[in-house]
């Protein structure tokens, strides 16, 4: 079992809720962050050129409110992508009925939208929810819980972690959540992701964090290729815990930063094991590559091979396959110099099949997580790439989505 | 129903055989196609850094040859691929078993492999049937419709196509022939395919022809961005309908290339048609892109999205996912003024849902052939590339192909 969060774990000045609007056929399908203090941002937005109103909406509120937010407001079934100016104006709007139940500015309110892109956005139906979504905010962990659930689309579950450290003598704590499932791609924020910390920093010491923590995290998990119009990972820290404020290039950063990693790099993990129709988790790692760009072009080819996915989605050792994507991403390499190792098992040695039992690799291969290790021998550039197999779920679940 | 070949298409001087060899557990898994006189060759093989040990060996035999050839040796079941030096040594052995048949050079033939990827060949097999094999072939249409199919890995039919045309007063034929199923990408002969001619040209001429008509035939295909490590197209010409030898640059050569291409793209569409799993054949035409480079990018990401793919497997008419592929395609337009057609119908205009009868365009998607037009209206660049739907018996067929 995943283990909860409780009141401990939750940072100090920040409240939650969500609720029922109307824009799914049923459930939870708004949710509200909210800062009781404007708090220091720092966000990473898509980089698709297609790029969903709430994401224009919110980089304008960003450089406009000097990076000091209130709050957040996301909605669900429906991406307001490809919807022009109403797009465009539901986002303003959103953020301006927030922004006048707490007395501040619109541009202190992110707004960010899931969901099927190019269908109209309901918009009457948000705001109208809004009143009794801000008045119905707590600072109490069911109530957080309440507000994962609400961002979710084809999420099976839940995504969300923390982390504390201690910052000159007092403790600051950090609380993410996610939703993925579909369209993650690395190379930028590849979702909703959200987290929140009573910790003090200016916005760009936070930015140098996100920038620093996504590499190795968000910016490593693929699902499909396929990169969302809408992926926003938001950081808001708003001092609340009372701790002196983290500054760049010294230890309390570094621990800071390490708390940051562990609760993305968790939140990463959590989307990929929900992936659409996954049953395992994928460690593709690269070693002995030209370079570590050379390492990760390779890991990522890799990982996004639906043969490789497929194979893995029935727990067949098909080494070659692995080798097969290594030659195609661009990479120089020596083919017969190359090893693969699957679940711990050596498959291929100086490009050549390697005896293993055929049963036993099956077996291990069936596990929820499967390490792939693929050496060249050309270098000493590595890199780790997470993703999940491809089942005939994924297709099931995206051969009707809108339906 | 598919025209069958009747024996006035065959090329003069070609013979065709297969047999079961044993590599397969069942069916035929050895073809061979003997040109009765040394033939001019041009090929094209794979671009994967790992290459195949027949397509190394095939490599170095047109070289040798001075690209006039006898025979082509092709069996499946075993792509003889990361199998090292006893791999070079197999396919090695297996030219010389047939060039002491045919009683040539073992550099005047050509060796073609297709199956699993890193199980040592049996080449003993191979080598134990050639005899048989080469006294068996004939010119008649049933001995290459049984070669047609001895080259078959998961593919569910044949693919063959048959053209000719009038050089200097004479007919001269072309037969193709290939296999294709998985691992099938563009920027490549992406499979294994065969043309035979009893045109005159030299190998100059043929390579050339060849490069010409790829481009919108087999380099304009895909089904999974997977690029197989043993893909050949081979293009025999053996001058035996006495018509006099093609030039490059007249009129006779854009006769012969456009029977050639004719072919080609037969082979390639029937590739695609029969991709693993498919139910339908899906046209990506991009208009109106800033270049025709650009265009040919935006369509390839389109056409190799998995969301994409698996909406066109549920006939659903989810133009956002299209837009979405566009906009990560890396090349740069204005979201704001593109249009999407799938099956004729138009569904996004200017960026933004254009309304369109959702019951009537499910149907139109559920056909064997689907269209798609985007007009990014950004300039006059054009491309087409053809795909298939992503359906769960891709995943069935390859989550367990080795077992």
């Amino acid at each position: 079992m995943k283990p909860r969060i409780d009141a401990s774990q939750l940072p100090r000045g920040f409240g939650f809720s969500a609720a029922a609007c109307g824009l799914k056929k049923i459930g939870l399908d708004l949710g509200l962050i909210v800062s009781e203090t404007p708090a220091a941002a720092a966000c990473v937005f898509t980089t698709n050129l297609v790029k969903a109103a709430p994401v224009l909406i919110s980089q304008a509120h960003l450089r406009r409110s000097s990076e000091k937010m209130r709050a957040i407001i996301v909605n669900s079934g429906n991406a307001n992508c490809a919807t022009g100016a109403p797009g465009l104006a539901a986002s303003r709007s959103t953020a301006a009925r927030v922004a006048r139940t707490f007395h501040c500015k619109p541009e202190q309110i992110l707004v960010c939208s899931t969901g099927v892109i190019g269908l109209p956005l309901r918009v009457e139906r948000i705001l109208h929810a809004v009143p009794d979504l801000a008045a119905s905010r707590s600072m109490r962990p069911e109530s957080f819980a309440q507000f994962t659930r609400a961002i979710m689309t084809t999420d099976t579950r839940p995504k969300f972690a923390a982390a504390s450290c201690r910052i000159g003598g007092k403790r600051v704590r950090l609380l993410g959540c996610a939703k993925g499932a579909g369209m993650i791609h690395p190379r930028m924020a590849t979702m909703l992701a959200f987290v929140v910390t009573d910790a003090a920093a200016s916005p760009n010491v936070l930015r140098r964090a996100l920038r620093d923590a996504v590499g190795g995290t968000f910016n490593a998990i693929t699902v499909d290729g396929d990169t969302s119009t809408n992926d926003t990972l938001a950081l808001l820290a708003n001092g609340a815990s009372g701790a002196r404020a983290i500054r760049s290039d010294n230890a309390e950063y570094r621990k800071f930063l390490g708390a940051l990693e562990s609760v993305c790099r968790s939140l990463a993990l959590q989307i990929v094991a929900d992936g659409e129709g996954a049953h395992r988790v994928v460690e593709v790692e690269v070693r002995g590559a030209p370079s570590e760009r050379a390492a990760d072009e390779v890991a990522r080819t890799i990982a996004n091979s639906p043969l490789v996915k497929t194979a893995l989605a029935g727990g067949d050792p098909n080494w070659g396959r692995i080798l097969a994507a290594a030659g195609r991403s661009g990479v120089r390499f020596n083919p017969d110099r190359v090893e693969v190792r699957m679940a711990g098992i050596l498959m291929c040695r100086n490009g050549r099949a390697h005896f293993f039992d055929e049963r036993a690799a099956h077996r291990k291969l069936l596990a929820t997580h499967v390490p792939i290790v693929v050496n060249l021998r050309a270098g000493s550039g590595a890199a780790r790439i997470w993703t999940c197999d491809f089942t005939g779920d994924y297709v099931r679940i995206n051969a009707s989505y809108r339906s």
